[in-house]
């Protein structure tokens, strides 16, 4: 058993939150390697990090592979989500955790963002 | 002259900043509708969001397509951004500016995560 744990920031505002659960029912659905796939968050918003890696080894997944979906690697991605995982993997020395680079690592960003700035311009433009 | 203006958040971090500016500068590259492409940020780091407008105005830009470079529709994205926006609009009723949808809505977003997360999983799987 593979689990994707998707990390997100956690918002005061729950439609925010909602959409991070929204999109990782959307990954669920993608043919992959992983047979579990959840999100967690770094503040505000449940299931924490440590809660959302213990609830993964609660359901039997022996590796777990942690991906940031931040832009920048910011504090958050540099210090604060290894530390949470570093606590788990105290707890549960068995189980593998790896980190996946952070969302914004992707080189498609560019190509994305520039697609989006066209498709804006051109429905300005016609209006 | 079109001109985009790329909004990201801002960190402590200066390497986060450069990040952003790396990634406009990258943008800068792709062919395009727009003439000048800059970035600007809500907090912390500069220029802040109306200095990037006023720079794009005073460069003769009568037409700018802000992307606010977020992953979720937080109050930064629904109140803060379009908030600075309308104060430039204000003292340049002249300059057509509109905003693009932020980044975090765009559907391809997914497929994205999941080829990050399968290529993590296969990077890890072969050590």
């Amino acid at each position: 058993v593979s689990a994707l744990l998707l990390i997100a920031h956690g918002s005061r505002l729950a439609s925010s939150n909602d959409e991070i659960r929204t999109l990782t029912g959307n990954l669920r659905q993608i043919s992959s390697p992983f047979q579990l796939v959840e999100c967690a968050f770094l503040e505000i918003a449940q299931p924490s990090i440590c809660e959302g890696l213990r609830n993964l080894i609660a359901n039997g997944a022996p590796t777990i592979l942690v991906l940031p979906y931040f832009l920048s690697a910011g504090r958050h991605v540099t210090n604060d989500i290894p530390a949470e995982i570093a606590k788990i993997q105290l707890e549960s020395p068995g189980v593998e955790i790896k980190i996946a680079p952070y969302f914004g690592a992707t080189p498609l960003i560019e190509q994305i963002l520039m697609q989006q700035a066209i498709a804006g311009y051109v429905k300005n433009s016609s209006n």
